[in-house]
């Protein structure tokens, strides 16, 4: 982009605040925002040029195709969430206690990627790069399964709850904070980790 | 549909089991799958009429739009959400018991009527029916909160977490069932209730 472009963008549409400023993480951000807004398939690069203010030509300078922005929107969240799982305390101590911080960790990742998360809780699997994500998905949860089944094994977790439908419905209580939550909406999202963990492993009974 | 049209079927398309045999529910249930599959804004009438091997004159025989088929699969779900929380064991004895019922109820519902509460929970409120369905959950979401404060209130359950944070991670925890519970694929459906109580009124902990 250049200066002239700008000057006349500023002229023309002073609404669209900040147009000359995009880098690549602001172009990303757009991106996600637009993908979750109206879906992956049905967004063009055309559509997210508009939405952005750019012509394709500058957008092609940050990013080669629409589909390296969902890998690399994708690789944030998948990353994010493999991170806590490769974390030391999700490997070393009582299973209990890796499955706790496991629990709250993913948690934090969500609140603070929601946007990338969202994008990779609606991924069908069109396309390589969707199919490489609900792979890596399949891992998490099989990990996240075995942690489970370890805390039954060590007598910490009930196992009158089958650990692979408890490890899905553990995350499916986590991921519905996408559905719900947003930043500065009255909720607390540094809470939501110790809530969750409440609920699940202690149970909203007192007695 | 006549008998001719019937015969003609079975002669060119042996492929098509079924076809001459759809009734309202026949077609409301091949509309909802389609709606689930492709999106209900993506799917037109002809995309229906084409997956059943209908008419469209046939179709408008049955409904009289997209819109009355979206109206009729949504009140099944959201009726039958309700109607748990109009039951008597929802309304009359200690808190906590009535939101077990609710608990294990709602999941029954989402269960036997999977593909119904598959489309309500992907509506976004395009349009008036959407909104009219919006409305219906969020009328919902405040009993069940009402339930957890009630269950609070009486001393029965932690109020440690908010009481409108809870509802929506128990709801959260039910709902993502539709994401990946298949009948006959493994998980017990029945038990998927029992499962959901005991992690969040009992949790997970045995210690």
């Amino acid at each position: 982009m250049t200066a002239a472009d700008s000057a006349t963008t500023t002229a023309d549409a002073p609404a669209r605040r900040g147009r000359p400023g995009y880098d690549r993480d602001g172009i990303l951000a757009v991106a996600v925002q637009l993908f979750n807004e109206q879906g992956y398939d049905a967004t063009s690069v055309s559509d997210l040029a508009r939405r952005l203010g750019l012509a394709k030509s500058a957008l092609y300078h940050h990013f080669s195709s629409k589909e390296e922005l969902l890998s690399v929107a994708l690789e944030a969240a998948l990353g994010g969430l493999e991170a806590v799982l490769d974390d030391p305390r999700a490997s070393a101590g009582a299973a209990s206690d890796r499955l706790r911080f496991v629990l709250t960790g993913a948690t934090d990742v969500l609140v603070a990627q929601l946007p990338s998360v969202t994008l990779l809780l609606r991924v069908r699997g069109n396309g390589p790069v969707e199919q490489a994500a609900l792979e890596r998905r399949r891992v998490f949860d099989h990990r996240v399964t075995d942690l489970v089944a370890a805390a039954q094994a060590e007598g910490d977790v009930r196992d009158d709850v089958d650990a692979a439908v408890a490890a899905r419905l553990l995350f499916g209580m986590i991921n519905s904070v996408v559905e719900w939550y947003r930043p500065g909406g009255g909720v607390d999202g540094g809470r939501l980790g110790a809530d969750i963990v409440r609920i699940a492993l202690d149970g909203l009974r007192t007695s």
